[in-house]
C-alpha cells in the first residue's frame, strides 16, 4: 500500500484553501508515489499539521510558520520515495 | 468516527484540479460532518468515482458525465447528515 498524506487544518482560521493548494502541489509531484492525500478539518484551533501515514512531518505550532512548498516536497519525498529527484525543488 | 469522502480521479485525464475543486466545495459545506476528504490519483484510465466510507455514491463511467455540485452535495448529505439543509443546493 502506498502512503497516505494527511493535512489537518483549522477551518476556523481560514486555512482550507491553503491546505487544498498544498495538496494539489503534492499530488502534482507525487502522483505515482502516494495512495492519496486527505484534507482533514481540525477541531483544534490553530492546527496545521502534515502527516505521512500518521507520522508527523510538519507542525505549524512547533515551527511557528507554515511550510514552504519546496521544503514540504523534500519532507514528503524523504518519506515516500527517497530516491526521487525534485528538480528545482531540490536546490537550496 | 465521522465518515471519510474519497474522490478517485484519473490524473492522466487531467482531472486533479476538478477533484480538488469538488473536495473544496464539500469541505466548505460539510466541515463538521466529515472526518476528511481524500484525493486519490487512480491507476485506472477515465476513472472518476466518489465514495463515502468506501460506499460508491457517484461513478462517471456509469453516469456518462461528471456530477453537478448541487447534486454531489445532496448525495453526500444523504449519507453523512441526512437532516442537514443545504440552502439553495436543496432546491431543484
Amino acid at each position: 500500500m502506498k502512503p497516505t498524506i494527511r493535512i489537518e487544518y483549522c477551518p476556523k482560521c481560514g486555512w482550507m484553501l491553503r491546505a487544498a493548494y498544498m495538496a494539489q502541489e503534492l499530488l502534482t509531484t507525487f502522483t505515482d508515489d502516494v495512495y492519496g492525500i486527505t484534507l482533514q478539518p481540525s477541531e483544534i484551533s490553530g492546527r496545521y499539521t502534515i502527516y505521512v501515514d500518521n507520522e508527523l512531518v510538519f507542525d505549524r505550532k512547533r515551527e511557528g510558520r507554515f511550510p514552504e512548498i519546496k521544503e514540504l516536497k523534500q519532507l514528503v519525498r524523504n518519506k515516500v520515495n527517497p530516491e526521487k529527484f525534485l528538480g528545482h525543488s531540490d536546490s537550496k
